[in-house]
């Protein structure tokens, strides 16, 4: 008899053809035994719910059941029914049932509510577990949201290099890439180590950011978007940091500061609208358990206009905030980069909705960003959301080649390696502008999770690159 | 008055609102003056076409019009006018001309007909060029395919890391990641560098592949595929070669070896059918001035069934071409890694369309391959394409604990930091299988291009990390 083919659980709980014979596979979420009947609650990955396998203890071997543990990997075949429990249409009246793979009492797994610590101990195990399913199928989503978001509207994906001889986007600190042997290095008369025999003939690092080779696709190609690793190697033990996590940075050619705010908004409205409309299981099982106020702040970041602010606007209703009492731990005053506590007493207290903030003193943001005509601030714009803080960091480029050099100059930064940058304002410039987006924060956002290690499969930080 | 706002080139060519006034924003393809008409060939990279600016020289400043040099970047406002000459349906007859980036004659792309050599020395502005602009935006559309495919099948996008500690994939030579200040290594008594206080107090190094996590991944959430950037430190200065390039590896749970060749089959049919449709500009030019034949061979992939060979038999086929006079320079034998030449021999000689190739003898495939039942083959399965030779390698995997144990002893490979790879066998073991892509090698055979540094934006190979 040829064995009917696996149907996946997501469509196997869709279908209402009762009676049609299925086949599911996958591992078992719990197995409830009596003498009467045996329940098996499997899941396959497709989605967070289980279909539920009934099973007739006495027309199957005991030893054969007996081995269907927490953690086994099963295939069942049987009569598709309307399920008499509640949740769910449909459960498999089971016909024939086959253990593909045993998984035995110390499985990592077998225990629920485990701390998240431990479930990053075991970071290779926990993808089965309802909780990181959610999340790892909401990042799947959020990807794809981006890309059909960009593709929709005529930007290009485009690869900047991962491995990189040029350090003057300053964004933090770098990893050094190497085939030299360190056991056995040899170095030049003045006692350095000499990188002419390194596989690359100089010292080359992870990239920090792709916006600059992003930009040499946007004033060619006229709307690119980067969506690729990116790496920085501070110390940080922190819930908000990773060594390596994935950036999306979109460069537009002929923008302006509107237009650029304007991108800013519709396109992570687009995102949180499609996790809304896309991941509603998976979204209602983590605001069940992990933060029931996460739908609301969903669907309150797509129905409210984003405030626009100018930084110096903003400063003042800190100030205002500090005389009627409001106490901050970091000092407020002009010229400060403005600390999490304070972007969200501007988000969540003032407002009550998210904020688009521009025209920072140039002291505070990089040497890219255009001067405002004052010469003191600059057309950066940082969108701010709850809970979060800073989720998008934008700006309008400087496209004036004596302008953009006098910054680099004023700001010592090392340029020997960045020819190919500024050849951009000499041939040819023009008005463009983008924004970075780190896809870990927008995961932490829609899915309501507090760890930045726990949505992203396998986190590198300090002291820790298991799996 | 206020400006009106940009079109795109590629929606301006499409329109046939003559009369309305647009505006278009650009580069400089070229420029012919004559005393009564001046015609400016402008592109934005929106589409490998250029449209045509007609200007009247006695209506603008002289200098301003001496400056649109090619490369100079230019906003021009006109009327839509039905194109008099062949080609376009379009034309601008120009009211406002404005220079926004001038252009010297030191423009780097300023001769047409450079080499391939010429234009990598210069990848930061042959991304202006018709060529390169065309392979970026196939390039963009590759990857969107690949997105859209994956999602529409059910499988997630799944982030393996790029920074790893284990080296047991064996797919090559790997880059070192550290933080250790080179000039000033410490080393422990017995004369080694002590990796305790690198940054994650190990050795590390860039990933050669994610199978190994996407296993995890597939045993957990069903399917998944990876997409991301990965190394060899191969010292391989060839047309087919990069340290850093995209690489598509999705994994399956639950899939045989029929599954798997269908599923290989049907996904890359998929992306040349995607590109014929969605790319029929840019691979026109292609088709026009880099390889005559391209079309006809995308054509030819999407058309034909795949021939499924068992290795053996296609030993037998090319032992029997040599005894009928064929030459090959490697010599053919059971046992032996085909070479290009015999790859070739099958797919553009002897089938004449793609092959499927499975079964190999396990000792030229890698360890994680399932053995089959007779312990001298394997389930591996490689796609190999017309001009590329090997465009997919997979397999299905050996889901045995103990058998995958004896592969590993059997070829010394160090497990020591692998444990949570054999946990998958330990804990719920299923069947599964997947395969790898090089997504440059697609891009290669879409393109018609013939240099594997011609199809990423900036290629890292021996002595060169530029950009």
């Amino acid at each position: 008899m040829e064995k009917i083919r696996r149907t996946k659980i997501v469509d196997v709980l869709q279908r209402t053809d009762f009676a049609s014979e299925v086949n599911v596979k996958g591992w078992v979420r719990t197995h409830r035994s009596s003498k009467v009947v045996d329940f098996i609650a499997l899941n396959d990955g497709s989605t967070i719910n289980n279909v539920q396998v009934v099973v007739d203890p006495t027309k199957f071997d005991t030893e054969l059941l007996k081995q269907i543990t927490t953690g086994a990997c099963i295939s069942a075949t049987g009569k598709l029914v309307e399920s008499q429990g509640q949740g769910q249409n449909s459960e498999i009246q089971c016909t024939e049932l086959e253990l593909l793979g045993g998984c035995g009492s110390d499985y990592p797994m077998q225990k629920k509510g485990q701390t998240f610590e431990y479930m990053r101990q075991h970071a290779h195990l926990r993808l089965r577990t309802n909780t990181f399913g959610a999340v790892m199928r909401i990042r799947h989503n959020m990807a794809i949201a981006i890309h059909q978001y960009f593709h929709d509207h005529g930007f290009y994906y485009f690869h900047t290099p991962i491995i990189t001889a040029s350090d003057a986007e300053g964004a933090g600190e770098m990893f050094q890439v190497t085939t030299k042997d360190l056991n056995d290095l040899k170095k030049d008369e003045s006692g350095k180590v000499n990188y002419n025999d390194d596989f690359f003939g100089k010292m080359t690092s992870l990239t920090v950011s792709g916006q600059l080779e992003g930009e040499l696709g946007a004033t060619a190609l006229g709307q690119i978007y980067t969506f690729g690793p990116t790496f920085r190697a501070e110390n940080s033990n922190t819930p908000r940091h990773l060594a390596e996590f994935w950036m999306i940075e979109p460069e537009v050619a002929f923008i302006d500061l509107d237009d650029l705010m304007d991108l800013e908004e519709d396109f992570i409205k687009y995102c949180v609208r499609w996790a809304l409309d896309n991941c509603k299981d998976d979204l209602a099982f983590l605001n069940k358990m992990i933060d029931n106020t996460l739908l609301e702040r969903l669907q309150g970041v797509v129905s409210e206009n984003f405030v626009r602010l100018d930084y110096t606007e903003g400063i003042n209703i800190l100030e205002e905030a500090v005389k009627a009492g409001k106490k901050f731990e970091f000092p407020v005053s002009w010229g400060m980069d403005l600390a999490s506590e304070h972007e969200r007493f501007l988000v969540e207290e003032h407002f009550k909705k998210p904020v688009i903030m521009t025209h920072y003193p140039k002291g505070i943001k990089a040497f890219y960003m255009k001067l405002d005509e004052d010469g003191r601030t600059v057309q950066g714009t940082d969108v701010l959301f709850p809970q979060i803080g800073e989720i998008i960091g934008g700006s309008v480029r400087e496209e004036n080649y004596d302008k953009l050099v006098a910054q680099i100059e004023e700001r010592h930064i090392p340029m020997k390696d960045m020819w190919w940058y500024l050849d951009t304002r000499r041939f040819g410039t023009c008005p463009h502008g983008g924004f970075g987006l780190g896809f870990e924060r927008l995961i932490l956002f829609v899915t309501g999770m507090q760890n930045i290690r726990d949505v992203i499969p396998f986190p590198r930080t300090p002291k820790s690159a298991e799996f």
